[in-house]
């Protein structure tokens, strides 16, 4: 079966899109994911970038949310509550990730992303992920310590140097086998196109 | 019926996909297209950009180029082929368009487009200009007169500041009778999509 590593970070927007979208377009495509959860912070400063393109240049963020919450509608997701804070500080999500078994992080992910982008809550609030680590039968406790421990923080600082060493400067992104890096949400289809080998190649 | 207005800019290379992809896909979901050149760096410098994004971050233009040869690939378009420079300069190019007579302009953008990343020629090349406006039927040393007059630089410079006004951020982008701007190729089928009704309200 084809793979593709899915690359998400918890403060992008169009993660939430992908993050919700990507179990059921990965089933349908017959690929298997690898998600893979990183930070962008480190590879926005390396390419100069201090904040959130979407916040540096103003025009490009007043539409990215407009077309956020157009995709959401377009893709029968629930509509866009945009949160007070952006980019929110993804780093604790990331980490209790990383604390979590491969097979359940997925639907940790995706209650991440539902609570910021769907409610508008704030996912570095402690509190809010030990209640969404809970509702899906996760000792909360436990994964909140481990995501402080060493193992955590060194799996999400390798992440991030694989990413960057992959060629990824924004989320999502989507690497096949063959080294392609497709970017965005909106490659999504065509990543899984290409590893199943249906996309024409040029 | 539902009109959308096309800004699409000659440097740009998504606008090359957009172009030339632009009159089937419009036919096909029932729309009139407004085509509407436009010049980009007025727009970047006024955002505090002095180059193509794609140049500014490496990784991101590494990547485009990559991305552009698959998406030729996957929509049955030529093949891509680099021109030396990048971003070009369109501005002749832009300036014949607004010479012409609108119903011949999209005839003209899709040549010169062809050129540009089909044949990695260079479309400030007046020789080369007149050579497709000559293919194309027109008078090439009329339009390329006109172009060099007022009324022609004028208009550009309105259309420019109009897409300004609008909000536009970057090329192709759409806009729909009610005030939706849509944003890249990609977005070109939720355009219409949108103007015809078709796509759901947020």
């Amino acid at each position: 079966m084809a793979q593709v590593e899915f690359w998400f970070e918890y403060a992008s927007t169009y993660s939430h899109l992908a993050v919700l979208r990507a179990r059921a377009a990965a089933e349908a495509a017959g690929v298997r994911l690898a998600w893979r959860a990183f930070l962008l912070g480190p590879i926005f400063a390396a390419q100069g970038l201090q904040d959130s393109p979407f916040n540096l240049f103003p025009a490009k963020g007043a539409n990215m949310w407009r077309d956020l919450e157009r995709q959401a509608a377009r893709h029968g997701l629930p509509p866009i509550r945009r949160p007070e804070v952006f980019p929110q500080n993804g780093l604790l999500a990331a980490r209790c990730t990383m604390a979590l078994p491969e097979a359940r992080r997925p639907a940790f992910a995706e209650a991440v992303f539902r609570a910021q982008f769907g409610e508008g809550r704030s996912i570095s609030d402690t509190a809010l992920l030990a209640e969404l680590l809970e509702r899906l039968g996760e000792e909360a406790g436990a994964v909140l310590a481990a995501a402080g421990e060493a193992p955590a923080k060194a799996a999400l600082r390798a992440a991030t140097e694989e990413a960057q060493a992959l060629g990824i400067f924004g989320a999502p992104s989507f690497t096949t086998e063959d080294g392609e890096l497709f970017w965005g949400h909106d490659r999504m289809e065509d990543a899984f196109a290409w590893a199943t080998g249906v996309a024409p190649r040029p």
